[in-house]
């Protein structure tokens, strides 16, 4: 396919911070933004040229919006894909890979096929949740039930009570489901690739992690990640997004055991935000690559260039961090949103340097 | 004055290139911006909240676009004064440094407080010119002639054909004008200054500056200024900042002359062209610094990160530009124009690193 050309539309399914910080990539580029989102009050229609307000099932709207654009793209991965199909040839990544990462299970089938992966098994009810807990795991848990569809930041997720499987099934909202043994890990990383359709693709120095409430709280590159590690994870990623043919960012999420191996948690076809440490600390951002890779444009180099950390701003607006501004390597970037609510994002803060 | 809330709505007037980056350096801030511009395509709309599209004198557009922001700030000093009086306090910087911006005379008598300038004279009719030719300069020229009032990118310029002195009158048009006599000069740099309403300021390191055609082509840093010149102009610039008490980015075009002198030649109360090499060599842009001094936030470190080199695209879209994105160190800064026109800053390239 060739060049998207400047001055064209792309097209952003979703009107969060990712979708705003992808408009904020693309505008240097010479590319225009046409954000679609029911919320009349998405933060990205705030920098974008065009906005649709509109359900992601309604038909017409769609159909407007895709006529409206050169090519549809997505800040994340729980659009229903069925109203996008007569679309199809515009979205990248393709409908495929939103697919395989809607569904716990097959994005965890998809994942291991190139790396390990937790012992798991899908949970149709609350009675299939004893049974699999004594086939995954005779010796005992702890595990985990996580629905199977929509889950993000811990939500739809509940530890399980060996004395009472049930009540996990009750707690996310009885829905088919997915156990995963937990796993004793020593860290959490994650592995940021940007692909072009020709399978040229550049991948990021992987950051460290650190979750809290099922929260990302901050990345950290250099992640101090042994390197065979990291060369098992970054191998898969590249395994992963070659066999998905995936256009655009990928990001897998990585548990690193206590012997130093890694076990492949989720995946996200989409820009992550474990990958805002290179809006600051890389030559090229995440959002920048995912619109160069979307346009057919070269992919920009993704090296890190400083140190760099990022931790999120959840639940508070931004004014607390305007006293740090003035200090050196201190780079905020807040989102838009009117509202702070507890456990939402609202922005995030990278320090650069040492 | 407070501090700018996170989520306030910034006004500014222009809807060109320098608009539009100062509005993708609010959005991190978590500001919304308002364009206010006469041309219904005007670039910085497409990275905007809000849009007004009136005459720039229209008295009830004004008050409407007044009383929806809570600052007003300018991405060009030419705004007509005397329809923003009613809205003089919420201007940023304030009314009198436009003004005395919009003259090249009155310009011209407040740089020469603070440094050199160019022999010059008012110039009311073309009968004018041989008088204060032979005043200014008894051995002879060269000579050029500018309009007072409107002129940028080498509009509004003549050279005096000392034998027809009148020739350069109607060729600017038959208006008020100055003559200056040309210096000869060794290179051309500015300075540019981010200050705060308390008089904090910051500097950015002098860029060496190459025009052509009257247009600039290209900013370096390191500029190779000599410590004494730079000492001079930065004091200078200081000085001029503080005596207008500008609130926001001031830029000062300097010409180095043969024997290591410096000449103050114009400036603008504004983010300016030559500034742009910030958005990747500096620690804090000139456009985030522009919009951190008029909300009051503090200003960002100016410190240069890496030597970098700006081209501006003239001219030409920026699709020329597409191949050497893969290169390390090359970053894109397109404008959004529809229309690529002779003379039309189009967009921007800043190579950083050796």
């Amino acid at each position: 396919m060739s060049a998207l050309p400047v001055g064209a539309t792309i097209g952003i399914m979703g009107g969060g911070q990712l979708g705003r910080m992808l408009a904020l990539a693309a505008a240097p580029l010479g590319f225009r933004c046409h954000i679609y989102c029911p919320d009349p009050e998405s933060p990205a229609f705030d920098v974008a040229a065009e906005a649709s307000v509109a359900p992601y099932d309604d038909a017409q709207a769609l159909a407007r919006f895709a006529a409206a654009v050169e090519v549809i793209t997505f800040e994340f991965e729980n659009v229903p894909v069925a109203p996008l199909r007569p679309h199809a040839a515009l979205c990248r990544p393709g409908l495929a890979v939103l697919e395989a990462a809607q569904d716990r299970l097959a994005e965890k089938e998809h994942l291991s096929r190139y790396a390990p992966v937790a012992p798991h098994a899908a949970i149709d009810g609350p009675d299939d949740i004893a049974p699999a807990m004594a086939r995954l795991s005779p010796e005992g848990g702890p595990f985990i039930l996580k629905t199977r569809r929509f889950g993000y930041d811990g939500k739809g997720q509940a530890a399980v009570d060996p004395t009472d499987p049930a009540a996990a099934w009750h707690a996310i909202g009885a829905a088919p489901a997915i156990l995963e043994q937990r796993i004793a890990l020593a860290a959490e990383f994650s592995t940021i690739i940007a692909r072009a359709e020709d399978g040229e693709a550049v991948i990021y120095e992987p950051a460290r992690n650190r979750h809290e409430g099922g929260i990302l709280r901050t990345s950290t590159v250099p992640g101090d990640i042994a390197p065979a590690a990291r060369a098992s994870a970054e191998a898969a990623t590249r395994a992963f997004a070659d066999a998905l043919q995936v256009v655009g960012v990928v990001a897998v999420e990585w548990f690193l055991t206590q012997d130093g191996g890694v076990v492949a948690n989720e995946m996200a076809p989409r820009v992550h935000n474990s990958g805002h440490w290179t809006m600051d600390g890389a030559a090229t951002s995440q959002f920048e690559n995912h619109i160069r890779a979307i346009a057919h444009w070269p992919l920009g180099r993704p090296e890190r260039t400083a140190p760099t950390t990022m931790t999120n701003i959840i639940g508070e607006d931004g004014s607390r961090w305007r006293p740090a501004l003035g200090e050196s390597g201190v780079r905020l970037h807040l989102y838009g949103k009117r509202e702070a609510r507890p456990g939402r994002k609202m922005g995030h803060v990278n320090r650069i340097g040492d």
